[in-house]
């Protein structure tokens, strides 16, 4: 993905100024390491979170933990305010698996 | 954030079978890692839009870049499927920053 996205004609800056461009690709650069480390955290916890799910299930267990979803609410929405509780409702549903 | 969680009454593992549960509260500490780390890059990555919008605009350039905007959509979907959408949404509003 990354290599495509580096063949590939380069993505505007949206910019004329050179020296605005060159520090707009910079940061790009490092937003691109972020979307890679987001997207592997992502899928590392939505694997573990299937894995708890199962073991709890597996051994005569709910399917279910209502209070620890209230905690992970929480714990998105106290650091990163609205942004963080439509986060983590959309963690939270891709570590339920289909239900 | 975390020290209150820890100190705070312990959260049901949702099982009453001891292996399962020491499983889970293990499965558990790392997801709560990566939840710390999630947060900390979301925080990085919305900074750096700012940052990135800001430099456009005070160079003359457009307010936002579409093609861009594109090119993380497609990212995200392209390795977490219908979730990937979602979660691209949400990034790319908390990274424009107030219209």
């Amino acid at each position: 993905m990354t290599a495509k996205l580096a063949d590939a004609q380069p993505t505007s800056t949206g910019t004329e100024e050179a020296e605005a461009a060159t520090a707009i690709r910079g940061m790009r650069e490092r937003i691109d390491e972020i979307d890679a480390e987001l997207i592997r955290l992502w899928q590392e916890r939505a694997s573990l979170s299937h894995q708890v799910g199962a073991t709890r299930v597996a051994s005569g267990g709910t399917r279910l933990v209502l209070s620890r979803e209230r905690e992970i609410l929480d714990r998105f929405r106290d650091a990163l305010g609205a942004d963080g509780t439509q986060l983590a409702l959309l963690i939270l549903r891709a570590g339920r698996g289909p239900l």
